[in-house]
């Protein structure tokens, strides 16, 4: 193993950990990886570091140039500047990267593996995904000989934290949300975890791996769970579901790749049904394995420093291998499509006046579309308030059920949106 | 990626496979990978591969002199010669190796790895463990910035298969082995697999990656299971667990290493617990990850193929680790102990006549060994035939509870050997 001269920048709790793996006491893999130099906004912060011996530096981007470094490791998070540069010109600069951030990668990964590429040095993310979970080496070393099928994967601690919440303790959607929001594991603006946004990114990133192709955020299909009811939770359990927000990654036949996040129904036999709390966990379907399964802590400094520090020692070890498992010129853009191409059963919620003949008028709309019930459930009765009409389809495609939603969400009787959820049998 | 020049040793369903792989349609990763010759027993067997332009060689040891390999892939099997002499020449004349054989690397592990090192060539051994589930990579690269405190493993897919079966179907395990056996899921002589012997030769391997230490196989406690009735499945499930043989290696206070394979009692809302039919799965338990867990199939034909050629990618992307993930020079012998020093809750099973008197009989001597009863469940009364009495008792140590059982053994009352397993709270 070749000694690293390690820059952190960022010193959130992230990059505390980091530097805390690193300061241990050093064994047999560790012991080359020496933290030379700091950089953080708040110089004054106390975070119970002990920083003797490495030279802080106010402006991250001096970090790049210091020729006493070989590896730069990216926490400071956020889409673009100063990460983005600090990134960019870290690798012109012929260091070594190691970021856990995925909206900077979901955004401009592409052309920083080829910077990464043409300047023979490495461009490490495995803690932008699924955390503690070694994701991206499974991908692009431990699967490499199967051509892969499919990527299912619960990749949002936020939303898996509300949803198991909600079902184990009855309260709904917006009291848990306000509750992890002051236990810290929901974002005062909640909106890229809640909408899928964060999950989104992050399928990306496996898409590209795990498909060999360019990542393409913008082509990922988003739905998010604020819709999502206690009567839905419920109900799906009732029918032998339980519901998860996923991230899907589909190989289609025509060979266009299907990438939603949904909250889903997984039915309760399924492994991934059981992923609970802030826990992340992903499946891939392989030609040589078939089913491939891993869970675990998907957030957290713990998990994440644990990625950061194994890409640092795989860099020591003098592992090469391309950002996105193959070099950017045998990396084609693959056509992508959305929820629209997703052929399965789908969950439908309609929040309907209770008045005589409202099935009459939404059963020809689905006929029309060529979408057949398999069950259908009224729940309630009441004459002045709206009750719930759940609806589970036949295997069907994700077009006619979105244009059959259109025609039935005009309806007269119809209150409120309906929710439509695809089945995931995995 | 450098290319490859691959000689396979051994033609079974494995080798066949990974040949198959090799002839696919080459994509950017595999490209490079070309078989040119082979080796097995029977040179006439059509095994429905297109054998044209690789070289057959009689003599297995003849691949490894020659000039025009690069890797040799020895999926022959049997701990011994040929396929010991086979790896040990390959690697003498700086060869890559990667096999598939656990019970070899048990065996010899130590040696060959020496060797490797020696020779600088990598000796990879994905396939060994876990069929498909890249546990190896996961416990020396993915996870290597953890301290390791423990790791469990459901490791045999015949045990795993018949347990199963029985829950499954209520039929005993005499008759779903035989017909494990005519379906090919069970070997002719089954003591390696239902012994204990197969899970405890790979977990050996996993001890040695997760601690940095020698592997021992010769220091795993192996409980078998064939002792295991339909009626211990049924009780420890109205008791809230599932029964699975488990392997564990876990790293006690005083720094020894406890390795045991047992059929466990696994609560169910265990992840470990749901792991049915041939599926493998690992729990590994680190300092910065807390419980990661992988599952998937961990025999057949494409997911060791997959193994072994995920291992050819990693020599050809030049990849180099050492064997069990630290220098040999930096891997101490460390001090192993057996189920003696396990700390827990067990289930004890006894066979006892059904007279007024026994229980009273039973309770001093567990008192004596310090064994508090948690609960105590008798099943059945008959005046001429045996009854079982299960007792869950609280936390206690294995070694009290051996000395107990060898004491109650013995009393008039008891029928047939007495039944303890662990129970793992995982």
């Amino acid at each position: 193993m070749r000694p690293l001269r390690i820059a952190i920048a960022g010193l959130g709790t992230v990059g505390a950990e980091v530097f805390c793996i690193l300061s241990k006491k050093q064994d047999g893999l560790r012991e080359g990886l020496s933290v030379k130099a700091v950089s953080a906004r708040n110089a004054s912060k106390n975070r119970g570091l002990d920083l003797r011996g490495v030279d802080w530096i106010d402006n991250p981007l001096d970090l790049v140039t210091r020729s006493d470094i070989d590896v730069v490791i990216e926490v400071m998070g956020g889409a673009d500047d100063p990460a983005y540069s600090l990134i960019k010109s870290a690798l012109s600069n012929k260091k070594h990267v190691v970021t856990a951030n995925k909206a900077l990668l979901a955004k401009h990964g592409i052309e920083l593996a080829a910077l990464a590429e043409q300047n023979g040095v490495n461009l490490q993310y495995e803690a932008a995904v699924a955390g503690g979970i070694p994701i991206i080496k499974l991908l692009r070393e431990g699967l490499s000989a199967n051509d892969i099928s499919a990527v299912y994967g619960i990749l949002n601690g936020t939303c898996n934290y509300i949803l198991t919440a909600m079902e184990e303790t009855g309260r709904n959607y917006a009291e848990i949300l306000k509750e992890a929001q002051s236990l810290g594991y929901a974002e005062a603006d909640p909106t890229l975890d809640i909408g899928g946004g964060d999950a989104g990114q992050k399928l990306s990133l496996l898409t590209a791996l795990a498909f060999g192709c360019q990542p393409d955020f913008s082509k990922v299909d988003l739905q998010g769970m604020s819709d999502l009811t206690l009567e839905d939770i419920s109900v799906a359990n009732e029918l032998g579901f339980r519901i998860k927000s996923v991230g899907v990654s589909k190989l289609q036949e025509e060979g266009t790749l299907l990438q939603m996040v949904s909250p889903s129904l997984l039915p309760k036999s399924s492994p991934m049904a059981h992923v609970n709390g802030v826990l992340n966990a992903v499946m891939v379907e392989g030609s040589e394995v078939g089913q491939s399964f891993i869970a675990g802590r998907g957030a957290g400094a713990g998990p994440t420093a644990s990625s950061v520090v194994a890409d640092l020692i795989d860099i020591a070890r003098e592992t090469q291998i391309p950002v996105f498992g193959k070099k950017m010129e045998s990396l084609p853009i693959r056509p992508m499509v959305g929820r629209d191409e997703w052929e399965g059963e789908f969950y439908i919620r309609l929040s309907v006046k209770d008045q005589p003949g409202v099935i009459a008028e939404i059963a020809p709309i689905l006929r029309d579309e060529g979408i057949s019930i398999e069950t259908l459930v009224q729940k309630g009765r009441s004459a002045d308030q709206p009750v719930s009409v759940i609806i589970m389809t036949h295997e069907t495609k994700g077009e006619n059920i979105r244009q059959a939603i259109q025609k039935i969400a005009k309806l007269e009787s119809i209150n409120a949106s309906p929710l439509v959820m695809p089945v995931l049998r995995i």
